[in-house]
């Protein structure tokens, strides 16, 4: 049996400013600082430990992984980043505050945009200084691979392939993986390991710097899967219906 | 032409507390941390940037090349950790304090083992509770690769591979290479690179977080060298008569 452990970056700037983060490149807040710092706490105390991380080309996820590691005196393994763990695209939303754009669109289509499984957001145009074609990061990429806009199904069609080239392979090495990413990559993976529905998956809330733990069988099927600490009561079941936040 | 960036990390501890240090994996001083972010800014500043970094597997190595990139906003950069690039063994010497040692075995003694190119301290016992060879991060090694005690040479033998097999190809292949190491694994790569010799090298001192340029022709022979910042009046020749701290 294979066990993976997936933290969800803790609160960013943006998450307090209520702001549509997507791909910005935002930092983590204090307090997220500290959920990171107890994620990598509560790992240590309960004895868990791991051979690598995984974590996206954005600062919240990597900077939550750093301290997790550091809490775990762990920052010497090897760590994997890139830009297929990174959050949805939030296209042209990306830095609008959702009460704004709830006020100019309304509640509802600003709900479509948040909560459906295949409608994207507008797209972010090319020659917006927002856009990340020009960011020296994706620099490698095929520019037409970076995103002006994402649906979480498009999200989950660029995280799977990373999974299946990258991530699995080491779980079944033998690797303990320590995944630290955003809140859609997470259910980008949550989807696919328990085969959410498309319904179901869009109201999943992954909290902020809680370590969510799945127990794999051989084939990498899951057996269950627990959050660990303050949470762990609450999250036996997937979907919950508490709405999410991101 | 090719240019590369060397850093050895900030103040240690046990830099601050005259113990000898080697593979003991102790932490940045305030002080430390301070010249870590001080050499991104630097960097940041006078426009460098960087394709990849490279660092040991002891966080003082790792911390000052994170606390770099932080400083130049690229934290998302690809890092490898190696045991390569790790301090010199320290042996039995770990841990004790250096005025210590001269009281208990004489300057001179100390002196041999501190500036000599190839006399090694007293080996660590295997059994001994500080030996490495217990240590989960140095697992996947043949155990006798794990040294028990290690002369300027010693450590020369184990970069070198490293620059030949990892480092060399990158930059080679275009990277812009940063990395960040210790006193005698950077001693080790000066060596190589500007042929200094055995008696020359032991002198050799290298500021704690001040970048260290070197820039390379097409085949990685060194055109020159020069530190960046305060240091840089200084240090145009290699070797400097100043006594190293290591």
């Amino acid at each position: 049996m294979y066990k993976l452990v997936l933290i969800r970056h803790g609160e960013s700037t943006w998450n307090l400013e209520n702001r549509f983060t997507g791909w910005t490149d935002v930092e983590l807040t204090p307090t997220g600082v500290k959920q990171a710092m107890s994620a990598g706490q509560l790992l240590k105390a309960q004895g868990w430990d791991f051979d690598m991380g995984y974590t996206s080309l954005l600062k919240r996820a990597i900077h939550t992984l750093w301290l997790t590691l550091e809490e775990m005196d762990r920052t010497w393994l090897p760590v994997v980043k890139d830009f297929r763990l990174n959050e949805r695209h939030y296209g042209a939303l990306q830095g609008l505050n959702k009460a704004d754009m709830a006020k100019e669109f309304g509640e509802e289509q600003v709900l479509v945009w948040r909560r459906s499984y295949d409608i994207a957001p507008p797209i972010l145009a090319a020659n917006d200084p927002r856009c990340e074609r020009k960011d020296r990061r994706y620099a490698k990429l095929d520019p037409l691979a970076v995103p002006l806009t994402e649906c979480l199904k498009d999200t989950v069609a660029r995280v799977l392939p990373f999974w299946n080239s990258t991530i699995a392979p080491s779980i079944l090495s033998g690797q303990r993986v320590l995944i630290a990413a955003h809140g859609n990559s997470i259910r980008a993976l949550i989807k696919y390991l328990d085969q959410v529905s498309e319904q179901d998956i869009v109201h999943l809330n992954i909290p902020n710097g809680i370590p969510l733990v799945y127990e794999l069988d051989k084939d990498l099927q899951p057996i269950r899967h627990y959050y660990l600490g303050a949470a762990q009561a609450d999250v036996q079941g997937v979907p919950m219906a508490e709405p999410s936040k991101t």
